[in-house]
């Protein structure tokens, strides 16, 4: 799409309305149609992958340099997409970060209205405690720190921890939406369960508590554990054994994190899911309006990003810009966290998938 | 209230209007006002309870002396609510049973627009077949079959076993809204695995299968099984004793059994929930549009239905008309299932509550 | 279908069975499965029309003979199903009478849980005030009372005035879940405006008052015009003659009143509908899961109700029982009012339609 | 808020640490965070006023130099905040220009996912043709144009036509969401009505036709006519002096715009509303989350913004950013027509309005 030729561009007249449009803070559409308005997304964020070699020796020199403590709240060092001028964004929407705790640090009490979680790639020890309800992190677990909920960390053990923080901030920022405030500077409550309160009250499959019969807009489940996760893919593939539908595709089996009062998703702008191909399974290609990021959690396989292909294996992570051409596949099986933007796009009518043909 | 004196009632021209009304199908409603429209819902349905110890021998002699089989379908024997002049209704809207299922009988597979459920207060060795899904029937499970599902039942052990089914019979009868199909003779899935495959989809907390992204207005899960309804039940009361805010009311724990695609009820005419109350505990007086009944699972309290109090144990069954007065109280403990036509009234915004305060 | 037979019904043992649950109240299933579980429903209620050349005149004398005013509240002549009984019940769900109001009657205040509404098929005088605010009734208006709004009517002029009044009644009444309260004996606003207040507030296309953007289960809108009614239809018709899509099937227009503040239906148990069929027009046959009682508005056609064709013209009412065929047709064209329960299936998720092919 | 002091700043081993986060584009958190996360928004984007006196006439100039045609398809010319670098965006979501077509000139038609309005403060004479179906535009009309539609626009009057258009181009393109296809040359369909086919089938208050059931994501009705607008603010007025509630605060009325077929908003991702102020009226303080733009649209009046206060009469635009302090009062009174992005985040659960109290 080319911009219409506005008669001769040498007409002084049209120099002159166009110098007077800027002195008024005005701006012509017909010169610039097609950045605005292209025929379909044309992102800025180009598709990228991070690999875990490289970013856990990063987070440790940052542990060793860079104190964790109120003000810079926290030991995160985000993806910054290469496509985006250096600012600290996996996408447009998505802030995807390797939080880094050393031993027996905290990480003190904040909150703010960005919708937060974790996934944890490896390790364990560390506690994070939302609104004063203290949630074990474990390898393979997903935890939720919804919007406005008070939350800090604090590592119990002599080792390191690191895990991927997920939110949207980019979104909000871009927006204006955010609100922040500064909390407690230990965790409120220092105890050490393994299981936390929320899931007491809420982790049972279809049971709902009557305490609890107010649908939340953020599920009120603080942490999704790997047990679950795993018992729930490996049922998909058998019944996919058996003959029976319950895969997304031959041999790619996946579950959505949800909020049991709704069956929606687990915050109000971030999908979060987690994917497991068998051995020499391969999924469809697609394009979807939106982005996500993915973490490999286990085995290794191949990632297709717009026009190349990656290997990427345990805690590599890539995103996948909107409409841009993503597929995978796998020889020896994998295992794959994904998150992404696409509640907002669906609540806003602007969802769109694009599953090419004759594959799979 | 009382109906307003049209005129002299031995006016003779009132009379013949009267007949004249009555030859053309028509019905005055100011001399029935009072019975149409009382002031609060006046139900002809009465409290009352049954008892497993007399229910249970009843349907061991029907074991012996009914068949099972195409036609009668099932060996049901079903709660007659004394106000209501002999139907087969615990209440206007809910259908309550005991079915028995002799040693190795089959119940041949039907379907029916009525939702349906079974619950099992004791016993184990029957599997019921929903839509080719073979669900193993054991004490404390709750299991739905919901409209137009096909459905058959085989005890695959040398006793027999009994069971409580729940419908939404009387409503859909009332409202002539009801579909019925026979099937199969025989169950069309003989396997016996302990668990469902619709759990093994679907009964992972807050994990919903990406093959089953769609909403749908009954649960997907077929069977909710008593371990996790324990647990549950066990967790709020250990979160009571820390301190934390989990039951209904003190020493009161409950869990509403629900969809995992909308949060909502199982059904969309029935509601279903299991109730434990400590040792020592008892509720608030409750009133509540519609009607619910109730089964002691476990352990012996005390019921106050209207302006009466009966002791119940183990297996005995209960039903609370609508607007009738209720509570509970228990010197050892007990453990309780209930079913309701709650979400008919809420859908229908008819719902209406009230608590009795001063109490607890 | 037919119950199974029992062993040999001589079987004394069996006689003994049956009595002996009698005396428990128990009921078994098995010899009466057919009539509690249909195939498909089996209405007591009938198809049946009431004329208005009889109506009217029976409505007049009760107007000469019987008072209007606190307890019996209502001049109100209810339809009564030929199949129900003697039960003032157009249908299980539905309630529909002629109401009339002499010179200078009121008829007291009063509120209840049931909803309400009226139709006016012929004269106007009347203003019925709603919770306050009065309602002028003319000749094609649509009027809401929704549960629990205070409301009365008075006529302000030297005629009698009737009208169709549409409950759900029986179905409150089934399910003991209505609540009634007496209010004034005499309006408590005689004011007799043309628009009502919240008609001003309310009645702009597609315009909502920012002091009322909370969401309610019933319509805030008091009446629904005949001016924008017949507007609407006659839109329909002339589109269809311009060769748009527009109308239900050729030649049939249809509007549904509806709630502004969620787009669904004026009450959560009632639909309203207006269908206008131009002359030569006939409606495919149908079937659907719920009852419906429709008056003819003007001019005059003929109606399939089941078996039995019928000449209907204007005043003539007509109920639809649950699951029976119906039909339209005219030569010189005729407008319908029609009311039903569909709320309550869509609702419960038991609507069912079916639509006979190869007609219109 | 300030950045916690990572050691000394001058360790060359930090230096070293960022310069290789850089290299492998990752972002620390810490040193960032008060701009990332501010205490509550912060926008770059500013309050500002443009003037009709301005605007118009460099509009006309552009109408004298600038074809309308396929490429550049509209002579547009946007409203470009201050605070925003020179991009053509009134808020980070919300584009607002000012659309220019001189006599008998014709825009092509083209479709586009962002959604689209027009609204008209002076003439008429120009068709929207939207999917076909021609709509007329005059003063004081709002006119839709939901995503996917094809549209074009032609004048049929000897006089130029200047109009304001809206759009969510800004949140399309920040997060790479847009589709844009080109359509036909000229308008499909030159007819000139005065009333669109969607007012005829959709434009009548609470009447559904039957042949629109399904609910849409946005409104079906084309055109919101300015004597109905104007109606509805009247009656709010009339009924305030009356004694009843109707108006959002004493002097001002208000009504929002919305779809008939769910009750909100137009647009899944725009809100349009219009405001009157009676002579002497002022509104209370008011912060939200999210931006608007406001336009005069009759009357003059003062908009405080942020800390100044502005006069402005018909036809000024001015621009509120989120969470910038807003309050309108007028001495002879004024209406004002308003659109901002509140869908977007009430759908994505980070809404919220601050009211200052003590005032009014």
């Amino acid at each position: 799409m080319t911009a219409t030729d506005p008669g001769t561009e040498q007409d002084p007249r049209l120099d002159r309305l166009y110098a007077d449009f800027a002195a008024e803070h005005l701006n012509p559409l017909w010169t610039q149609l097609g950045d605005l308005m292209p025929e379909r997304p044309a992102p800025r964020a180009v598709p990228h992958v991070w690999r875990w070699s490289t970013l856990y020796p990063l987070a440790r020199r940052a542990g060793d340099l860079v104190p964790v403590g109120r003000g810079g709240e926290r030991r995160a060092i985000a993806l910054a997409n290469p496509g985006l001028g250096g600012v600290p964004y996996a996408s447009p929407t998505l802030w995807a970060a390797i939080q880094y705790l050393g031993p027996r640090e905290v990480a003190p009490e904040h909150r703010h209205s960005q919708n937060a979680f974790r996934f944890v790639v490896e390790g364990e020890g560390v506690w994070t405690v939302v609104n004063g309800d203290p949630v074990a992190m474990r390898r393979g677990d997903f935890l939720l720190t919804p919007g406005w909920n008070f939350h800090g960390h604090h590592n119990e053990t002599d080792s390191p921890m690191a895990w991927l923080d997920g939110l949207d901030i980019p979104l909000v920022n871009y927006t204006d939406s955010g609100f922040f405030e500064f909390g407690s500077e230990q965790v409120t409550d220092a105890a050490t369960p393994r299981v936390s309160r929320s899931e007491r009250l809420w982790a049972h499959p279809g049971l709902r508590p009557l305490s609890g019969l107010d649908d939340t807009p953020n599920s009120p489940i603080a942490a999704y554990r790997w047990e679950h996760t795993d018992a729930a893919l490996r049922e998909q593939l058998a019944l996919e054994d058996e003959g029976h539908p319950a895969t997304v595709e031959p041999g790619h089996a996946a579950v959505r994190y949800s909020n049991p009062t709704t069956g929606g998703d687990v915050m109000s702008t971030v999908r979060a899911e987690f994917h497991r191909l068998r051995a020499g399974a391969r999924t469809r290609t697609r394009r979807e309006v939106g982005s996500s990021v993915w973490q490999v959690f286990d085995g290794e396989g191949e990632v297709e990003l717009g026009d190349v292909r990656y290997r990427v294996s345990t805690g590599d992570l890539f995103v996948v810009p909107s409409w841009a051409r993503w597929s995978l596949r796998t020889d020896r099986g994998f295992d794959l966290f994904r998150f992404s933007d696409q509640p907002v796009f669906e609540r806003l009518n602007q969802s769109r998938v694009f599953i090419e043909e004759g594959q799979a």
